[in-house]
């Protein structure tokens, strides 16, 4: 029957995310979700939704929560875009901004979507190499004209590109539309100010920025994103969703996500717990054997001085400790693991003295 | 900026929903909401659903509600494919099975937003006249190769195309994927095996039928819809998905679509209500001066035996009673009017006496 199929369909190559489920037992550390619960105003408002409202469809360009957003970051409404997660929101960007007559830039280690995406989309890529530190080096990107995309932190990698190099990197490729994938930066010690692309975007028209709540806003499970950047690439996004889905957003999602925003105090203190855990990881894998690299993220890209990866991610999942292994050239004796409560780091570290 | 956006974004023509919005003083019967709440199941587990679970990311197939609605409706769960509202399914049905050599075929007067995916995916597209009285004719339909899809019953027009005609349409055009978008057939009045396409599913390999739970379920505001089709339809489906996002159905929007399904008491006696007051609506506004198309929905299709439609639809706009008014050829004349409570009916007639 796949006959009834559009051609692409079967040249597909779907991306594979972290496995799910796993039941109580299970030390879940694969896929970078926060051991914290979201904030209590969330519960709050949970609480006080009235089901009855769902009745009516939700706000089409979610006018609430692009408010809030904007407000917290000190932007105006038309340069803030909402979605169904950040992943959403990559598909809309690839779709809106990257095909083009020149290839897409990104790194030869970032996230596994992006490629999928060019394939959905029929987008022409080109992979550029980290050097041997996982770095990237911006001078590869210098002149792109078909669009630039990496993670910052870049993921699997957990390593921050500081944004002098941001700047150098968008100055350096006008013609382009750069997307920085900020799912993981609020992990970054430095103050956002000094860490992320966003103090860029008044100075630079072609900065994309993409964040979502999954992470540090412990709300993976409700599916909100956003991304800011100038008016015009704002619009582009908005052209393409709402020749997609009018309503993206659902109200109860858009509520919450509003709740989270409006408890600074919690989402520092949290943001201050995972820090303090993943200090404490480094330390203990590092006294371990392991060496792991510098990272910016809620997870860490370990290796072992002696012991291969496969063995080590075998092993754990044998004892229900779940972390993430990449069967990737480069990375083949890297481990990812998220950095967990005090009591799943416990468990990790328990369950690698005993292999 | 725009050089910095894909061609393709310049000539999109992104679908404009009904209005939103409007306030407490509105009689809101221009998108087609439900009058009446969501079930009481639906609020007992929003109550009990405990925030700090949204910290991990949802199922990403939506097992639970995929087994749900597979039980519903006495299917297996590889016929069942849930999304971010039935929009969502729709735009990937037509990037998945629509996307081929020869036109797609649809009505010339049918949801709004089929030409606008078309746009989006770069899908040729050929309308079929309906006939005089707003009907589909089936033999216009046969042989087609390139896709064929329609709503059923129909929007606007709010006519049901009966079973045996949408069994000899399959039957004709066996080489075509046939999308049969069934978001209002919970309001016809026959029961659904006698009504629905999806009694032809087990015989029909090239059919897929989507499903919305925003209008029989009055959860417009949850973003929840399903397609049901062949194992090999639903693949095509789950293979553009996971090209796009993950994770579509959020946890909390799976637990309530859940809920809503385990009320079938509450959904056939809200069903049972709305079909009551459209039938006292017909009447009213028979009384009136309009003619009604014969709705199997829970929207009236009526234009007035001497008064234009547009000016109809202002007046009422300035007494706060919205209805949707569409600008296009065959129906300039023609009002489309959400069957609301008795009291926003009573509304609507009062603000017709006055105008």
């Amino acid at each position: 029957m796949s006959q009834l199929w559009s051609q692409f369909v079967r040249e597909l190559k779907p991306y594979v995310p972290g496995a799910q489920g796993g039941g109580e037992q299970v030390v879940k550390l694969n896929t970078n979700e926060n051991p914290y619960p979201p904030s209590p105003r969330v519960t709050e408002v949970l609480r006080d939704f009235n089901a009855g409202d769902l009745r009516l469809y939700p706000q089409p360009e979610s006018d609430d929560l692009v408010k809030t957003i904007a407000r917290y970051h000190g932007l105006n409404t038309d340069q803030v875009f909402v979605g169904n997660g950040s992943d959403e929101i990559l598909a809309h960007a690839f779709n809106a901004l990257f095909r083009r007559n020149s290839p897409l830039l990104f790194p030869d280690l970032t996230y596994s979507f992006y490629p999928v995406y060019c394939k959905l989309f029929d987008i022409a890529y080109k992979k550029v190499a980290l050097d041997a530190s996982f770095q990237i080096n911006v001078a590869d990107y210098a002149g792109a004209t078909g669009g630039i995309v990496f993670a910052n932190p870049n993921a699997p990698t957990s390593l921050l590109l500081a944004q002098h190099a941001l700047r150098d990197l968008l100055a350096s490729a006008p013609d382009s539309a750069v997307l920085v994938d900020e799912a993981y930066i609020d992990f970054s010690s430095a103050p956002e100010s000094r860490a992320s692309a966003i103090a860029l975007l008044n100075e630079c028209s072609n900065l994309l920025v993409t964040r979502t709540l999954s992470k540090s806003r412990s709300l993976a499970g409700l599916r909100v994103g956003y991304a800011l950047g100038s008016p015009e690439l704002i619009e582009a996004l908005r052209r393409v969703k709402n020749s997609f889905n009018s309503y993206p957003v659902d109200a109860l999602a858009s509520a919450l996500a509003i709740a989270s925003f409006e408890d600074e105090e919690y989402f520092q203190a949290m943001r201050q717990r995972v820090l303090a855990e993943r200090a404490r990881l480094v330390d203990a894998l590092r006294a371990r054997g392991f060496e792991a690299l510098d990272s910016a993220a809620n997870f860490l890209m370990v290796r072992h001085s002696s012991k291969k990866a496969r063995g080590i991610y075998q092993g754990l999942h044998a004892k229900d400790v779940w972390v993430r292994y990449f069967d990737l050239p480069r990375i083949e004796n890297y481990l990812r693991i998220s950095v967990g409560s005090a009591e799943q780091n416990d468990a990790l570290l328990d369950a690698l003295d005993t292999l």
